[in-house]
């Protein structure tokens, strides 16, 4: 890896993770040495971001061949297989996680020894995060591309080094843009209600000394109304093969807000996010979160029996309000035939 | 005062206002004996909502002047005229406090005696108090009569009792909605930075166990897409010749996610909120208040020298945007020529 932040860092055979939780108070590093002490990271979130967290599981997958090849059991098969159920465990709605441990296992199936086990795992764990690295810079390459001279930019929730393997999706293109000396000012919701934008993109922003302005999420249409904004820049969960996008809750209005005030709308994703299998968005479920993310803010007390709560944890965004679909491919835009598809049909050939 | 919340009483000789810093953990009722306290009270928000702050210095005029009756004074018109110039000063910035007291001091000018000026006050302050109430009862009834049966609705802030001398403004009309049983349910924005929604809104329908859901205020394009929401309903801090209308932060925001998605948009406050001098919203200044209010919800430390926050108090919504200005005069529509001027101006010829 080039001399990047990444959350995440492989050191003398151990992990080390950035204690998102403790951010932007302190900064601090946690040792992982053990494959239950990576599950546990996952499950409390020390660690979170699509990416970010398959990267994590597959040097957990490491940690575990190097503990099992201290053992020198026969089983260490059975061992091995045992942990990477673990990790499975950690956050069981996480794609990503699930992607990155497959591809491990898949591996995996070729050592004839633990030694040699751990030596691939570590390899290819390396090489995970690498590529999502690379990823991402080629993200930011093609998406800085079209902002103008001197951008003035918005973007909502995290999607920088910290949600992923290093650079970042959303935030990976404002990063490149700044790089690059084409970008005046970013704009961040604070993203209620877990404030990612507070706590995390600001952190990565003023880490980075971009110069950066954050406000309450819904101050945003006032923002697009009274001062000139080129480009909201968000990342994506899951994209439709017609170019809707499940993202953060809060997109969706921004997207329409911007179609107002003719401000131009990007969506910054790797293409393992576009779900070719998925027609349109309408077919994406809603998760629901826990009412004590919103009540805790308001009162110290128990939450009041009788209240009730609409906590969706993302909306989607329908194609038709985004401007452009940006990913380590090339660049998407709308057409009025068939929105996204032509493009993404020409990335999922090969 | 018939029997309801009031967050302000006159009992025995004293003020009490209920403190709404402790909401909604403890219901705590400050006595107030004093002018000077009657002042700290109002510059510390122990009362917010203009109309409450009014009634507060009113009965606080009434306060000074049984003080003074008490100490048989020569110069009982001098001290007087210190006292409402302390009561001037508690918040420099709030229109209704200067109308209560120019009012009451109108009403003064005819007393010959310190227990007359005593006398004279309290009946004035009463009076402010109570014709508070009865504009947001006429205010409730003309709004939800815009309602259909069964009637879900979304409201933003809290323009509630807390927020006048009863039964609230847009929260009036969704009390009134209630009591004469055509509301099926609210739904709250929390209100950031404050949190007025979550804190106070929730708090008083809880207490009149009408039936409501908390959410983020980016939540808000979702559910007006996934539910039926029949009105959004909320107050106004002034409200332009034209129909434009400032109300807190995110207030335009949900106007054109309403009109979006055909939600009807309603304004709901009295008269005196509607300024026939100022030509349109454009000519209203935006406030921007302090940055600890957006940082201390994200982090614990200092507020970091090179982050600059955007935290406006409110924005303004172009008449366009609203359906029904509603006062206690009656209801006002927007129509393609004069917007609201027409009907403004036929309250303001009497």
């Amino acid at each position: 890896m080039p001399e990047v932040f990444s959350p995440i860092r492989w050191k003398s055979n151990q992990l080390e993770l950035i204690d998102q939780r403790a951010l932007p108070d302190r900064e601090v590093w946690l040792n992982v040495t053990s494959v239950e002490q990576t599950a546990q990271a996952i499950t409390d979130m020390v660690v979170r971001g699509a990416p970010a967290i398959g990267i994590t599981a597959a040097y957990g997958v490491a940690l575990s061949c190097l503990e099992i090849s201290q053992k020198k059991s026969k089983e260490w098969k059975h061992l091995l297989s045992k942990d990477l159920e673990l990790l499975a465990q950690s956050r069981p709605t996480a794609v990503n996680l699930f992607w990155a441990l497959e591809r491990m296992q898949s591996v995996l199936n070729e050592a004839e020894s633990p030694s040699q086990a751990f030596e691939i795992a570590l390899t290819e764990a390396k090489m995970i995060h690498q590529e999502d690295y690379q990823m991402n810079l080629a993200i930011g390459e093609y998406g800085s591309s079209l902002l103008p001279d001197s951008a003035v930019v918005l973007t909502h929730c995290n999607t920088g080094a910290l949600a992923t393997g290093g650079h970042g999706t959303a935030l990976g293109v404002i990063r490149s843009a700044w790089q690059k000396g084409n970008l005046q000012h970013v704009y961040a919701n604070e993203t209620r209600p877990w404030l990612q934008g507070s706590r995390l993109t600001i952190w990565e922003l003023l880490k980075e000394n971009i110069p950066c302005t954050l406000q309450a999420d819904s101050a945003a249409a006032l923002l697009m109304k009274s001062k000139k904004i080129d480009w909201i820049i968000v990342g994506a969960d899951r994209i439709a093969a017609n170019g809707d996008t499940a993202n953060k809750i809060g997109t969706y209005s921004l997207a329409l807000l911007a179609k107002a005030h003719g401000v131009k709308f990007m969506v910054a994703a790797p293409t393992s996010t576009i779900d070719m299998q998925l027609e349109s968005g309408d077919l994406i479920p809603i998760e629901e979160r826990s009412a004590g993310e919103l009540w805790s803010s308001a009162s110290k007390t128990d939450i009041p029996e009788k209240l009730n709560f609409h906590n969706p944890v993302f909306d989607v965004t329908p194609a038709g309000f985004i401007d452009a679909i940006v990913t380590e491919k090339g660049i998407a835009t709308s057409n009025e035939r068939g929105l996204f598809s032509q493009a993404f049909s020409t990335w999922f050939q090969a």
